[in-house]
């Protein structure tokens, strides 16, 4: 199968939603995901993009997606997250998943990224083995904590 | 013990970095600072800076910080995050951390951001209580994944 790696443009964002959905779904969240085809479009393009999409595309079609932005580590200084890397399950296996991590490991060094974080759900072995053979450290002591929107709500409410 | 929180000023950073140095040498990795003074005065403030700081001062001396940048999320949207929440050992339980992280949770407010979010050690009970008596949710099935500065260079020299 052929498929070509490159950057998002506004008109890719329905598939691209599509696939974040796809991706909640499997995570166990289906109703999790509250941004709007508009609120990528707004995002992710403009002079200021919160982030930067990386898709494979196979007969015209978005089947991958790698999502990516740039974070401050307080040790390291500069780093990318990748905070979604998702291939259409119909797809999977045929190198896409690696096409698009070698677009972000690339774009991450070109600009001289210290480090590229994520975040792994720890029942997710295919993931963590996949990312495990590119050579990258799952740190199962590393836990991710969130105050959710409510939870902003809640804490101002108390102060 | 009276403090005051406000913004970190370029002049900060030496005090600043002391607080990053003495926690990474309680999360037992006291070499894995490379951050210099200069590289948070240049990154930190500017046209484009890649993180915001708040300071509790004390005495004319920083004994406690809270940094923090943009993220996203493609579930929610626009949220932060809280890459270091430190008080100096000596200066606990009067209430620094607690007034730190209330300023952050108001500029996260102020900015309408969707989540606050931040990793922990899962050794750091003090913390994890900390954190969870504020409403936030310790997610101990989610994990942190790195590609560190060598693993980039490996991956590149092997595609």
């Amino acid at each position: 199968m052929e498929f070509n790696i490159r950057e998002a443009q506004v008109t890719d964002m329905p598939e691209v939603l599509k696939l974040i959905n796809d991706l909640a779904v499997f995570e166990k969240e289906p109703d999790a995901v509250e941004v709007t085809v508009k609120d990528l479009e707004q995002d992710g393009f403009g002079d200021n993009p919160a982030f930067k999409c990386f898709v494979a595309v196979t007969n015209k079609t978005v089947q991958g997606i790698a999502i990516i932005y740039n974070r401050y580590s307080t040790w390291k200084g500069k780093i990318i997250h990748l905070e979604d890397l998702i291939v259409n399950e119909a797809y999977r296996h045929q190198g896409i998943g690696t096409a698009l991590l070698n677009e972000v490991v690339k774009y991450a060094s070109s600009i001289k990224a210290k480090r590229i974080n994520w975040e792994v759900i720890d029942w997710n072995e295919p993931a963590i083995s996949f990312y495990e053979s590119k050579g990258a450290t799952v740190m199962r002591d590393w836990d991710v904590v969130q105050l959710n929107e409510q939870g902003i709500k809640n804490y101002l409410s108390n102060i």
